[in-house]
């Protein structure tokens, strides 16, 4: 069975298999309808994506399109919460998902992705042509 | 004279010392009516900030406010753009616009605050609490 990808629609979020992605990654409740939804489901500056084998939601991955004031106005992609269900990993969804991504961000004309990640996951995004950058700084807020 | 903080205003977008700011940071032509500014002035998920000196505006940054379908559907500020004037630079801009924004985070209640930055920059941010949590990674889309 091949994955496939897709844009996220209401019903995933009455899917298990969604809140399954998410804990592979964080805490992460399920929310019956979550505020977060709401802006995502816009699909203006959010564009939260689903990965699918068979009948199951394997991955998810949100892509945030930031408008600049700098660079003429130009777009920068974020990549954000690629998470992959503990079933399905090491089965190449996340790439799938990461490839669907950087062709949106193509289509969207951004000049740039970026992302922060942890170094033992560096790799995979290395093997995807990202490179090193920048520091990721990070504020509790209380 | 005092630096105030406040945000974005469209009459702003006319003043060549906003401009200004940016070039200090990166390629930054003048844009007459950038796409960009019509989300940033809708004040939703983007927050932009500038700070004034007497006549001058002497800096700006920008807050995105993300909300998740992770943390129980919790919001994560980006901090992006941090740029000051380069006739005013080391009189404390970047922290007085800082400061607002970590108050905003907290305000909207953001549980984290994230940004990516040079190594060189790294400690001005870390003198405000942030700590190194992640590598920050770059894709340039062609």
């Amino acid at each position: 069975m091949d994955i496939t990808v897709r844009q996220i629609e209401w019903y995933d979020l009455n899917n298990q298999d969604f809140w399954d992605c998410l804990r592979a990654l964080t805490v992460a409740p399920t929310l019956l309808m979550p505020d977060a939804a709401m802006i995502h489901l816009r699909r203006e500056t959010y564009w939260t994506l689903v990965a699918e084998l068979g009948e199951r939601l394997v991955g998810t991955l949100t892509l945030i399109i930031e408008p600049k004031f700098t660079h003429g106005g130009s777009l920068v992609g974020h990549i954000e919460d690629v998470a992959v269900h503990p079933d399905f990993q090491k089965q190449g969804v996340g790439s799938k998902l990461l490839i669907r991504a950087i062709a949106l961000a193509k289509e969207a004309k951004c000049y740039k992705l970026i992302l922060d990640c942890a170094e033992e996951v560096a790799p995979f995004y290395e093997k995807h042509d990202f490179r090193r950058h920048n520091l990721g700084l990070r504020l509790d807020v209380k």
